[in-house]
């Protein structure tokens, strides 16, 4: 199979050659800008593999592989106009640099791209692609949605967070590597086991986010540690406390949540006290574990080359087993 | 052929029952009630009767319709945000009924919704309908631009306008025949002529839109007279008199433009009657005229059915002769 760091560097440069930027600049400038940002490629190259394992032209998955990539960017576009995100992959996001309206409009423009782009894959079954294709992207909606609701609440459940991250993260993931297998012709019953691989290795690669932001090293991550303590985002590990903390602690909580401009370091150190007097680190970590250990035995039950489960076990690997 | 008020009382009823509230419930509320509001639904009714030209059972072509009508009331939700409308056939608006962030995201949802009842259409040509109305929307897309642009620009042309209004208005309306010609069937040049010939009304409708807005009768438009002067809208009126102006009615027309808080009344009737002295309402008028005879010519040219060129006529009288 080609290697991973092919596949990417393809991506890369089949990015660049979509010649995006044309009148109205106004609208398409911003739509190259975003997608030049870079990124990890991972729903495409995903995509890619799974074709490849049914398919030696693997290439044959590239206009699907880029649709999703679009859609994904399309997602952060509008995302960070409602997070009212200032920095994307540490460029100034699209509503930033040119104003919500743009954010808005390219974003559009950028949807009815990926299904553009999606119309060119060469398949046998347009219609199935198509269907998951849209499911998919209606299940991210839906993911965002509750993503929004949630942080209104104070009672999120850990299955409730769960089920917000299998659609808003988890579906994309999972829906690639569907499609991919689509495209590839693979079988039925692989293309599900390959759903069902992706979609716990995306909720492990969610909660290993979260797990990075609070536990994570400055210096590797990328980023500064701490921020979803200090904007009090109900993650896995933040609704795993408030679940097992006790009186004392749950107050502790309550003071840091709703204390206005407290000092970061403070806040972020008395927070993780908490979280490390009730283990959330390790129960996360075990999470993520399980999360992973089932998706290999999908991956290991399934009737695929030794090649191919090297090939995702792998990838699994780096997505799940990650420091930045 | 089915009367048009029978289309519009199914069109109506297959809306009311596309069942699109579920959980989560802050997601798709809005779109019902969106799609509630009403409308002309000009675009699914032009798709069903294209599609009756050609092919008695005209609901073959339903899925388009009610997906073109999903992307069309996508856009006024967006747009109304970047407009910062309050107000929509007569309701808070949904940024302003619910917020910015929930039009963001339940506009998102409706264009993946929009590709959901395409891929329902039944035609042996689904490629060309996707590609088609892909098309259609990033002109859209592309005209929504132009216009944001265009509010900021002095001097913009009416070639650019129109080619602006082309795009906003006129795609969508010329996409929709275009789409239910094949799914109906049409032979390719039939296509091409029912799409022009919507392509003039959409003008012409557009046009006539200018006009209500400033010499429509308050009574039967429905809403207030001058709405576009006291926005200073860029319109084919204010476009038209800039441009045939003598020096003295510029020096006019400016003041009235960038005047603070002007008198409604007073800024109302000094621009108008600038308008009166230029003639800008025959000019647009004449306009008009034109695009409507230019489209009828197409239609009378086509070799299709008596009753269906009486047909569409009305249906492009009804749009362009209308006084709301």
């Amino acid at each position: 199979m080609q290697a991973f760091t092919d596949l990417l560097s393809e991506v890369d440069a089949e990015i660049a050659k979509l010649g995006i930027n044309k009148p109205p600049h106004g609208l398409y400038e911003p739509i190259e800008y975003v997608l030049s940002l870079g990124g990890k490629r991972i729903r495409p190259l995903l995509c890619l593999s799974a074709c490849q394992l049914y398919n030696d032209d693997y290439r044959r998955a590239m206009p699907a592989a880029l649709a999703i990539e679009m859609f994904h960017n399309f997602t952060l576009l509008h995302d960070d106009i409602m997070d009212n995100a200032p920095v994307r992959r540490n460029k100034p996001t699209v509503h930033v640099r040119w104003d919500a309206n743009t954010a808005i409009l390219s974003g559009d423009a950028m949807m009815i791209k990926a299904y553009q782009l999606l119309s060119q894959a060469d398949t046998g079954n347009f219609a199935m692609l198509l269907d998951t294709f849209s499911r998919t992207a209606i299940e991210v909606c839906e993911g965002q949605q509750y993503d929004i609701e949630y942080s209104r609440r104070d009672d999120v459940t850990l299955d409730e967070y769960m089920e917000m991250i299998r659609l808003k993260t988890s579906a994309l993931i999972s829906g690639a590597m569907r499609m991919g297998a689509i495209i590839g012709g693979a079988p039925s019953a692989d293309i599900e086991s390959l759903s069902e691989f992706a979609e716990n290795i995306g909720l492990a690669f969610q909660l290993q986010d979260d797990l990075l932001d609070t536990y994570g090293d400055e210096a590797t991550f990328g980023k500064a540690i701490g921020g979803d303590i200090m904007e009090n985002k109900k993650t896995c590990l933040l609704i795993s406390a408030m679940q097992n903390a006790n009186a004392q602690q749950k107050k502790e909580l309550n003071y840091w949540i709703s204390v206005q401009n407290p000092a970061r370091d403070a806040k972020i150190a008395a927070v993780r006290s908490v979280y490390d007097a009730l283990s959330v680190r390790e129960l996360t970590q075990s999470r993520i574990d399980e999360l992973f250990d089932k998706a290999i035995s999908v991956l290991n039950r399934m009737d695929i080359s030794i090649e191919g489960k090297i090939f995702f076990g792998n990838f699994a690997k780096t997505l799940v087993k990650r420091s930045r």
